[in-house]
């Protein structure tokens, strides 16, 4: 960080679909956090649903907030007791700042903090700005043989990794992931990289389904010949956030098989009680991730997983808002903003 | 068995909703069998469900069919290779006859096997007869201290024994168990003999409550007193079938909560998928039971739970029509037959 | 704290077998510690060996050290963030300080911490003293139906409650615990409580056994009456340390059987490897304990579990020399020291 | 079958180190069987152990025996209810006869089967023979794709299965194996294919070292250089038997690492009990394998793991006291026979 520079320019959310990019305060630092000067940063779904409608769940946008947690870039300056000499480490950052001390951090379970903050989810500032600071132990290096684009991909990617954990996925399962975009191609790349037999993805989207086949799937089908499974799989997981996906993948399971739901969409999933006991199902909601970024550079620079060629597009903060817009398209995968400059061939702050 | 004896009364299902006691042939033993002469055998809710609608989920009664599946008797006759020394061993008896074979019973999963044979479930005949033969080793040798009546009741305790397992409880949980039938009251009393340290049991018959308080519960609520549980439970275990005490049970797990789903009665159940996420709970369905039995005694035999009360009336075959018809009042739990007779007081075969 | 007060009597141990009762410095507070005034706390078996050889392992007491871990009193002293309101609150301690940042603390086995500070292994100073310095979380709030003396032995109970869940007991186990001290006889306890069906311990002195039978074994045996036990036990717990009751603890799991290892003494021990691999038999040492206090705290005030009348002596400060003469006594088990005195009829200070 | 062929050639150890080849009945198939004519068989350790010492722990050979049961070949013959359309059908075998009733069998541990009966543990006889009689589930078809040698080379890869699913073996663990053998170059390799990241063998055998970097393992060292690894391991397989080896390994695991003893050797193996606790180590014993074919055969097919490069030999049932007397050479790896021939230009029966 320059010397003296205590303001950064941020895009921010300051009502439903109005962004503005404005000069902001630089975050301050706790005890033992790293500022990150970022350089890539990626546009989530559920950015997408705080843009559109102000609100996931329970969390509620009530005062102007910059979006944005997957995020890579540079260690710009660190607060004690962070370790000084990681001063300009290229790093990929797990956005969560849980508390440490709850019972669901003592057990193991940090992701379900009662006191997590958490950038982008509100009140949290997130990453579609210059800065951000993260814990030091958030701040995961990078290989050189990895790009900031890599870096920031980690995040999905992480994602897909605790969902094929909580599925049980180990080698030679065989795998259903319903939705083909970002969330559901990494699921299915993860899926393979832990040695799964057969990963079935589905999507209606032809494009899509050619992606996940680029990225481990086994077979790509339209949903409606899901059915075709019945009984067959291990483990389902949902990506799509789709009624009719949700209870076509259940039925998809073989007794005892395991299901989690990832993605956001539907307020309600129906269940069909006498298939889920009848089988034994075992049903298990997604909530982020826990330990998952050391795993996700390793697959990720070990050329298990690719994740470079899922990016669509690359700009500055002036074009989020386009982004924002082109994100549901069919063919749309990963947006990145650099977050240092306005514009990807205009002038940085 | 008396020699000679091949044939013996049964109440057969002859079409929903009646029944006929017939006389009707010894079932045959295969190898590794016992012959139990049958002396108690409990009335479950699935045996209700099948006399009412010729059904539940994919089973279909498409013949004659004798009902029940709760049974306690003696043991009549031996199929080499089981031992000729158990005749008139008095057993309870587990029910299920797996193949030993398939992915399923190979994994320990047995009560999912593929090619599973249940008495009561078409097309296999149960227990409202004088004899039943099953493999030997589901035949489970009860203590002197034991009466038939609590051989019988093991059957419904195994099942809330399979629920709290799988529920996860160990000492100090705290389990809401929502509906107090017989399942629901025995499902709170195993909680307990598990070490819980809370057990709500909720159901809107008062009566009801009752049973429960005295099996176990360390309180029992009216199911809209489940809302103030809010994030507050380890465990939820399912015994109404109701899509309303569903809901209100999963919104009072905390986060990485455990729920089971045992009762059968609703179609299908909604799940509010922002809880289910942001809470990552579990929700797994119960089929039935694996390895209870040794325990089921001996939480009976020890006197950490109490069965015996929880017989509501007793009968014989003929009594059989009757308790259907009274199952389902608000003070009826458990109804028991001793299939060798007609009336209890009438004459036997 | 009385104002002002920031100097305390201690014993402190100057060289191997030699304390001195000093007055040293009150532990300073970090940011969310409380300061709790100790009322009662228990001698442990790795204080006498501290005490006797100067190290345990590769722990080495290098300067002079306050022993002590097992631990209950006021608290007098908070320091923000922790809860003001909590001065005056009894609490039972647990002594634990991990960093809440490394790879073990984040998966919730914060007992493996790499930066673990634990009052009474060098160089950090512990409970035998007037004050000792915690964080908020680990100051676990008495209910009235427990008194400070049963607040300290939550410490060893805690033990046994991670030993057995390590040694996967369930309902209906059978466990043999090796060694009647008080590990030993918590061990067996806790095994009880968590529904074991069977409880055998195992020690040469009469004496003790009497104990464990008054505390939950359901049979006390003589080491040589180990041998007729031969693949019989789902679950050993070594609480004694000895090669000879560990070799034999072993030989009397089932196959798949669980062997946890808590006892100090033996440098090593030897593992019969047929055995060990054709019964695929678990063996895991035991090291400290994960979130026991809440239901340790739990089992002693329902009930379950009894430890004060596992209390041999109590004293001050002053008398904590001869109880650690006294310690290996065969009819010893727990001593406890009041910090606030120099002797238990003497002036406080 | 050639049609009435009730004799057939088999190499029989008629005492310890003495071998001879003769004619014996065709084993008798059971209901559910299917008869096997093997076309390749490996040599196994355990094997050798037997043709030493004539004994194995504590099974003992009392009457002339047929070794082998790593074995591949042709379905001959099968007995009802087995389908008879497998005639012809080329298979692995898992050489397992569990009981499918014991406690064991029902839990799904059927490795620890009571009644186990296994080819070649006396007093089975094995498959250094002509024809083999199997439990149908027990002989797992092959892909075209792999040949005979491939399919009998499955049974040490499901030894090495069996010991990463027990070590815990998950994408980007670190993992140590002592002993490059093929049970330890199998391990190595079954290691990577459950997603390793580090995989380092330890053997003081250079030759053996390059086999094992040729198999997955992503270092091979001198045993001497394992004392670098200290606490650093996720996981520590022990293929090697060796005192010092296991001693070694054991240091080098992480708190809460997992070690799994798989090689025979040495009777005991000694614990450091100060290491084991305070790392709380996880010490398992491996015995045989349950459910691995299927992963096996997909890990082979799939060219996760490649075995055929594994055969030193390949030779006719003449050829096994040769065999044996190589199998311990530095250079040796795995030795294959023909039970069809005498010597492998020789003539056939």
């Amino acid at each position: 960080m320059s010397a003296g520079a205590d303001r950064m320019m941020a895009s921010v959310l300051v009502e439903p679909r109005r962004l503005e990019v404005r000069d902001v305060p630089v975050p301050a630092m706790e005890p033992g956090d790293v500022l990150v000067e970022l350089t890539a940063v990626g546009l989530c779904g559920s950015d997408v649903h705080f843009f559109e409608h102000g609100r996931v769940g329970d969390l509620v946008v009530e005062r102007p907030l910059i979006l944005g947690h997957e995020a890579a870039g540079v260690i710009a300056a660190v607060a004690s007791p962070a370790d000084e000499h990681r001063v300009g480490q290229r790093v990929a950052i797990d956005p969560q700042r849980p508390c440490r001390w709850c019972p669901a951090c003592r057990a193991g379970r940090s992701n379900l903090c009662e006191r997590m903050r958490f950038p982008s989810a509100p009140p949290e500032d997130g990453a579609f700005a210059r800065y951000l600071a993260v814990p030091a132990d958030a701040a995961h290096p990078l290989p050189d043989t990895m790009s900031d684009d890599e870096g920031a991909l980690v995040e999905p990617l992480s994602v897909g990794i605790a969902a094929v954990r909580k599925a049980g996925v180990v080698p030679g399962s065989r795998v259903l992931v319903a939705g083909a975009g970002p969330i559901g191609v990494l699921t299915g790349a993860a899926a393979r990289a832990f040695g799964a037999a057969e990963v079935v993805v589905a999507d209606p989207i032809a494009a899509r389904r050619e992606v996940a086949l680029a990225h481990g799937a086994t077979r790509a089908v339209d949903p409606d010949d899901v059915a075709a499974l019945d009984g067959r799989m291990d483990a389902f997981v949902d990506a799509s956030g789709a009624r009719a996906a949700i209870a076509a993948g259940l039925r998809s399971l073989r007794g005892a098989g395991r299901a989690v739901l990832v993605g956001m969409g539907a307020a309600s999933v129906e269940l069909d009680l006498f298939l889920v006991q009848s089988r034994e199902l075992v049903i298990e909601g997604l909530f982020r991730y826990v330990d998952t970024w050391p795993l996700a550079i390793h697959l990720v620079s070990s050329g298990a997983v690719r994740v470079d060629d899922l990016v669509t597009a690359r700009g500055g903060l002036d074009d989020l808002a386009d982004f924002f817009a082109r994100n549901s398209a069919p063919d749309a995968m990963k947006f990145l903003v650099d977050p240092r400059v306005r514009r990807l061939d205009g002038p940085g702050r």
